[in-house]
């Protein structure tokens, strides 16, 4: 003690930084260390992290569900009609699919229920979207996760039967995974709007847009879609809020092959027309692949890599390797964003979309250093878009070698949430994210970067927890 | 002097390292600045800065030219054979433009006397590349450099009557550049291959891809280059080495009108599979382009801003602003690269084409912080990359905010060189190059960074300040 008095104070503070102000104040030197308890202070998730971690079975069963994502080769096979390849939507059921964890139409956000709405007309089960609204109130449309059928959807993320779907294969699993195709920009579906001409849009898709495209493919073959997404996030995609350059690397594979089909030249040029006038088209195609890499590392017991995230317009939900199908949820943290002139924050939606499948399968916000005019776009700056990436290898199970981020010297993106680690070290996963209007047919008002709540991984780690230690003692 | 032995030495030593070594040895500190004398150490070169420097007519006509540069507004008007627009290059003229420099027949490297035996073929001049031969050796066939013609061409840079060639015009000036069209990668005329298959894609390309692209300029109206230029080099491309985002920007302007044309099916299927299997397709534009920003700043007396670097095969030449049409010519540099398996360093031809003009225009090397993947490919890394474009900015006149560089925060680009800058700091512009093959025909067979040499700039300042103190000094 006398020893330590003479020489002067250098000290490392672990938590508020107050304990170390009269350090300073001393003359002492003062390091602050920002350390927080682990799962924000929830004391059964740290018992439950405790119980989980360096628990060989855990870490275990994490090394097969990251190899096996790692391994997935999403293919784009085919597009079809939702409703003959999609699992459960048989042409006799009233089925319509829905972005996020299960939400029940009363408790559905404004841009859902107007998608919801159009879908019906769309369908031709209702003639207006008043008999629609009628329809819905009685009961007489069946509204499940599209993550409950292989699919995924941005926004209001709806499929209903009728619809065209991309579908990707993962050559390494034999697994399959769905998605709708992109509608373009202004007044669409996915952000609620159900007007004459959106669906006169979506029939357009249906019968001239998909048709051709299916003949595209059928004259290329199945196109990997790993080097395309890896090509982008060299080019500055992120692939979720920016696909400019996946959309024209697509399209440079797309237009000459359909040249080579015998689509219509009138049909052909507007395909075409379409596509490069939609610098997202790629996002449905992004979301797709991501969804089909993570389903093939779902159902690992004990793992507790994450392999959904989705929003519903209230509540963000996950759903873990190990727990397979179980839903976790919390209300959806607010988006911090720019919004576009004339809007701001108190006409936003809640987050929303199953789009947040490319967070989890370590690109959007994962590899935003691939794409510093993101967050540009939201205030930020290339050092800060870095961050993001570098942030995330502190939450993730490792990284991903066939996604490389330039600015990083060409370093591979952390990818695979580990649910343990989001509550150990109270980082939440980024996210990247358009803003919808609450109200619905408004469109996109924004966009901007927000996080999974912490609730979600605090609720995921005890569940698991509580599966092994049930699996331990049999009762 | 007693205090100053008192107290430990802290030395700063400028220049050669050697004279801080005794400081160190003796327990001194010594921070080695790397200063060497300007020009290199050649007296007049020397003088003839201290004559330009600080000088208000320098400093004016530099002002002017930049500001034309900075204000040009390239945009492709058209493309034709360069007989119908090419200056001075008439159906009864047996003309053929090379790359760089004026250079005799004799004097040419393998690629670029391949290259214009080909001409001769293509043009029907000669029907065999012996025939030719004895015809150019005969002088029966005129050589001049493109840029005495308005015109630039990668590589060997041959540009014959026939050839068609992209026409940029100046909206902001009025002043026009052509440039020819991309062949594609392989055996191909730039690198000096003559084969009947090179002739016969050539003639493909001025029958069947130069009208099919005609047609859909007439279709699309005139394309604006700079902002395509921009947003490639937001996405990877230094629109030098790389263009692979470009040519898929250009490509998805260029596909969905090209249907609307009345092209052909099967022309149209040529023509896009054509453009999309050629990364490097926009090349010929970028440089077009840039020659026409850079032709904007040209003839403004006193003004040292480079408006043209070029290369023959033997020779580096360039043209100040302040010294019009004159060449500053050198040997060229060699170039650090890599080279493709089963090739080295003896295989290479000397630097060659008229491509430097991208970084004569501030992209190129000059914009490496825009695509690491051209530094990484030759050993570097993405911190490398930062530090070219961040040393150019020591050269040049300043920057260009048309063209940002998301590695540096969306930081304008340094352009405009200023040869007094260079002469005075001794650091040399860089430049992306490709490497062909010293023997005519077999082609790429490298890549990497080479600079221009300091002979030119040096000859270029002291032929300015001549020219300045003439003009001062009538005799």
């Amino acid at each position: 003690m006398p020893t330590l008095f003479k020489d002067s104070l250098k000290v490392i503070n672990v938590g508020l930084p107050g304990f170390g102000e009269n350090v300073v104040a001393a003359g002492g030197q003062c390091l602050a260390l920002d350390w927080r308890p682990p799962a924000q202070g929830d004391r059964e998730a740290a018992w439950a992290l405790a119980e989980l971690c360096n628990r060989a079975a855990v870490e275990h069963a994490n090394a097969v569900a990251f190899a096996r994502f790692l391994e997935a080769q999403p293919v784009l096979v085919d597009i079809a009609p939702a409703r003959e390849c999609v699992g459960g939507m048989t042409s006799d059921r009233r089925l319509i699919l829905h972005a996020g964890p299960p939400i029940a139409w009363c408790d559905m956000c404004g841009p859902m229920r107007g998608a919801v709405l159009g879908a019906v007309v769309l369908e031709g089960w209702a003639d207006s979207v008043a008999a629609a609204a009628q329809m819905v109130e009685m009961g007489n449309i069946e509204l499940e996760p599209c993550h409950h059928h292989g699919a995924v959807g941005p926004m209001a993320g709806i499929i209903s039967p009728s619809m065209p779907v991309w579908i990707v294969e993962n050559r390494q699993g034999g697994n399959r995974a769905c998605s709708n195709m992109n509608e373009g920009l202004g007044k669409v579906l996915r952000f609620g709007a159900n007007s004459r001409e959106v669906i006169e849009h979506l029939r357009w898709m249906g019968k001239v847009l998909a048709p051709a495209l299916r003949e595209v493919l059928a004259r290329t073959g199945p196109i990997e879609l790993k080097p395309l997404m890896a090509q982008a996030l060299n080019m500055g995609d992120e692939v979720h809020n920016r696909n400019a350059a996946a959309t024209s690397l697509l399209f440079k594979r797309l237009a000459p092959a359909l040249l080579e089909t015998r689509v219509a030249r009138d049909a052909a040029a507007a395909t075409l027309a379409f596509i490069a006038g939609n610098d997202h088209f790629f996002l449905n195609l992004s979301m797709a692949a991501c969804k089909a890499m993570l389903d093939a590392a779902s159902g690992v017991p004990s793992s507790s890599m994450v392999t959904v995230m989705a929003r519903n317009g209230v509540n963000f939900g996950i759903r873990l390797s190990g727990t397979a199908e179980q839903w976790f949820e919390a209300p959806a943290n607010p988006v911090e964003g720019l919004y576009f002139p004339g809007y701001s924050v108190a006409d936003a939606a809640a987050d929303l979309g199953d789009s947040a499948i490319t967070e989890t399968a370590g690109v959007g916000g994962f590899a935003m250093a691939a794409a510093p005019a993101i967050v540009k776009f939201v205030g930020g700056n290339s050092t800060d878009a870095m961050h993001h990436s570098l942030r995330m290898r502190a939450i993730t199970l490792g990284s991903n070698p066939s996604f490389t981020l330039p600015a990083l010297d060409f370093a591979a993106a952390a990818a695979g949430i580990d649910a343990r680690k989001v509550v150990d070290c109270g980082i939440l996963p980024v996210i990247n994210s358009g803003i919808a209007h609450r109200e619905p047919g408004v469109g996109q008002i924004g966009a901007g970067v927000t996080t999974a709540p912490m609730a979600c991984f605090s609720a995921a780690v005890k569940a698991l927890a509580r599966n092994i230690s049930d699996r331990k003692t049999p009762r």
